[in-house]
């Protein structure tokens, strides 16, 4: 089950992957029923970035970076590194040196449940990473993992392929089959929202606009 | 006990909150005796930000947001809202469409022991929010909490109507009944500092500055 | 044990001190056999600086900060404070009056394994800092601790007058002995970083520069 | 408001205090509502131990127990004592030496948001301690702090004299004015758990017991 | 996708799941592939259980225990329930009534990626639970989760129906259709084990055994 | 600087070594100048041992146990080993096989700032484990380390041969060229401690015993 590259793998079609990262993390994630959201420590090294892309998976075994040199091989434009370490692990896999050779092939960026190093050169070279911590130590290249497998990464499944949305909310994985449904339903929840947004800024209270005042009562709410 | 809203909240004078605004956590927290000082996993969506206000505190279930509306109602201009989790949670309890009734109705900010979304939406708004998390998890609407009683936000106690001060060094908050001393010896702290920076910049060391080398001596201390 | 100030430290050269510097923490790092790194805990309160200098350090206890006065009196142009509490503690140690203090005296910085205020005031004076907490809980002046004794700071063994060298991926403590043979290490490492970025950047992969393919395949990597 | 001890605390009746202690810590938070409960850090040292007290409350600073041995005097058979230190700590505060102390004193317990060692002496004597961390790190005696003041203690607000109950499941706190309601709220409870358990044992579904099958079927919930 | 409950589910042969029960966690875990561990988070409210049985998961709202109810229908003798919460918290979900009913159907017991209580009662009657907290604070049951689909629990995928191996160790997932097989591997590796474990009581070096010397030599281990 | 085994290491006297697993950590920690305790995550895995031995330290990467079979050649009677991996790691390096091995060699115990594996199995074996984490993932033989090398083991120095005390209460590192001396300071405070335990159990307060109180009103305590 260890040491294997799937080489072809489906992507969404990249109009739906534009369209998510339009739509955001937090519209994306409402819009597909709550599910698919990574954990909370998955934070951005620099603020402002909003990516969307396929994920190219990666299995690696804790403090080995062999793999993400695999992987990058697998890369296609406009695809998204996915590292899971197989036990938690913080080393800083990735550097400025992968990130140039991820770049060079289209990569938009990395989501990595571990560490990340060079990040004043990543943020230079405007190549976005959402990792578990920031932290410059090294790692081996002695132990097989896989590319391109099925992985759980910070605590969200996710299958390569998959569509991955990051941005300052933090991250969100979309299943292929259904990113075109995703983005359809995220477009109609923001179009929603600006409407909302005008009437909230208004001065109309959510308690009218969303009709809850009723509710409220009949659950024993009580102003004094 | 749950499931009430206190309506007329006292509220400290709006110079006198505005002062504490402009001593900062630090100075204000050293002035009232070193209390008041929420947990410092509360930490601000961006930096820069530093304002006080009088507390509209909300008492929510986990993972259900539906006081906060109930919430935005009592705000009148100038408040902050305090949210604190009856249990611990980091779900996105708040994101831009929130903050845009909320900055419509004049409120300041938001502190959170829980999470928050739509960071990048709030930094454009620039609608500051000091909480434990950013995470775009959402919430349900279907259990009630209360809005304006006695809360522990962050480990520190909150009554509605207290000042809350925030910047890049965290929370503080000061019992409105004692805000306007707490002002007074804030300011003649600062008043104080200053004469101490020119001091120490032009070269003066705190051991002599602050009369340490006798009390030093008598502890035992040795230089060798 | 407790109670020492030691006066006269050893100091690496300054050209090798800037030479580290210049090089960075991952670097450097690598450089020397991957050792000397503080745990990712450290982190600094604005991004972008990338200071080294010779360590002053201070043992000091839980929410005292009377050592810090003693250090500063010790401290020499380019000299960087590290602060190890004797026992786990997060308080604010330091803020805007210590560091004009030490920076009056031409300290680059502050290293702490606790807690730091004043934030906003020191980044704009550009005195960088890296710790564990920003947290403005003050501090008292009771209890002796010690000045540039050895320290385990942030589980890193450092001794007066290590060289230190902090940027945005953390801390690292070069012995002073060999900083001038980790210098030189390092710069064979950056002038080969080059090269390998530069065929990085034109699409050559890691796994044909570092001729990787034929021990991917002995160790049993299978293409799917 | 640092450096005072408070010496006539009203504490609640005896049998009252008891009766808590025999329904535990779970019935106790429902009984009064879902409120009083500490942080699920407060773990006790040796399982088994069910116990409820007055609390002697020591606000400390951190790594500093001078304040245990003013409290110790202020103990009353029955009492216990409940130390919050004023920044977050986790040193060794308490150990055999005031636990026979206190034990000679009628104390039963110590709740402590902090550290605890000499467990092994502890368990020994039978004098049960929740606390956030087992440490054998010392403490000082060099700075105040204050007895019998209102503290907020792992999340929850204890004024002296409120009635603490610990058992396996944690620590609650019962507002010494509340104490007689909430214990026949619980007591009420308790008898009406017996019944419930006996149904449920002999197999009958809570969906039945409780009615829920209606209510679920509203909300949607599909079979398939 | 929420609001479902799958009622028929297959489950592994009887004496595959108590084979792999007997060979617990750490065998099965190796045997395996070294996969479908949950968090080491996950500890046992006592020591000593060691069980397996099919998972019957659970997916709930944080602080809504209201699944649970719904799931203890759906179980059958040796199942054991599996609760995976849609963001982490670590609320009470679970105590002595809702184990005595899951008890009453066979149930072997809990893993629950969140808190459980009543520690004490779950011990006495022999219902082992493996969970991220104790916590005595209690749930709502106002909002619909799923029962038997497939959750991330502790950050391992587990389907319906698949084994579940609990020990004092932790908790491992098998798949169910490949649980007989991964039985007969955990059964050799323990047969083999025997062995090992009398040479090396009986003096012999692991180094010789596994015949490391060589590979290490190679690799340049120097002894000094 | 890696894959070194330094063979012969000096060891303090027995009787010095066994002296000080009497008198137990929290005591040898105070005899020593409050200095040398490991990190409080390290916790034992069963309650009740208490061992000192000599240190016998491995240096290991991440998820990486080859290094500790090289280190248990090196076991003389009476050793305990101690293992501290070169990034924060918590992976199962050690289990029953190796407790095993180490035991035939007279091993007493280790110390391992990562995971430990097969509890149930060294609990019975009386093989005392004090570690970071309980954890069943495995680990490779891929890479090297040092044995008998200087660590820093969960934030404390220790040098091969160092004594090593462990208990309930934690892990404590005594110099070995200071092993006697704190035995000495260790067992004068015991002695002491007996005397002052009499006293205190016969309701003797410590706020005369150690004549506090004139020092307490000095500092401005107030009774009220």
């Amino acid at each position: 089950m260890v040491g294997i590259v799937v080489q072809n793998i489906a992507r969404a079609a990249s109009d739906v992957i534009d369209g998510l990262a339009a739509c955001g993390v937090a519209t994306v994630h409402e819009a597909q029923g709550r599910t698919g959201l990574l954990a909370n420590h998955m934070r951005p090294i620099y603020p402002g970035a909003r990516i969307a892309g396929s994920a190219v998976t990666i299995s690696a075994p804790p403090g080995d970076n062999w793999m993400v040199h695999v992987a990058i091989e697998q890369l296609q434009a406009n695809d998204i590194l996915v590292l899971a370490p197989t036990s938690p692990c913080e080393d800083g896999y990735f550097g400025d040196l992968l990130a140039t050779s991820a770049q060079a092939r289209g990569c938009r960026g990395l989501v990595i449940d571990a560490g990340v190093r060079d990040v004043r050169d990543l943020t230079d070279m405007g190549f976005p990473v959402w990792s578990k911590a920031v932290f410059a130590q090294g790692t081996v290249k002695n132990t097989l993992g896989s590319v391109n497998v099925p992985v759980v990464c910070a605590g969200a499944s996710v299958q390569p392929g998959d569509v991955i949305i990051a941005d300052d909310d933090g991250v969100c994985v979309v299943p292929r089959e259904k990113a075109e449904d995703v983005l359809k339903a995220a477009q109609a929840r923001e179009a929603n929202e600006t409407e909302k947004r005008n009437k909230l800024a208004a001065g109309v209270l959510g308690l009218d606009m969303y009709k809850m005042r009723e509710r409220l009562e009949k659950e024993g709410l009580r102003y004094v």
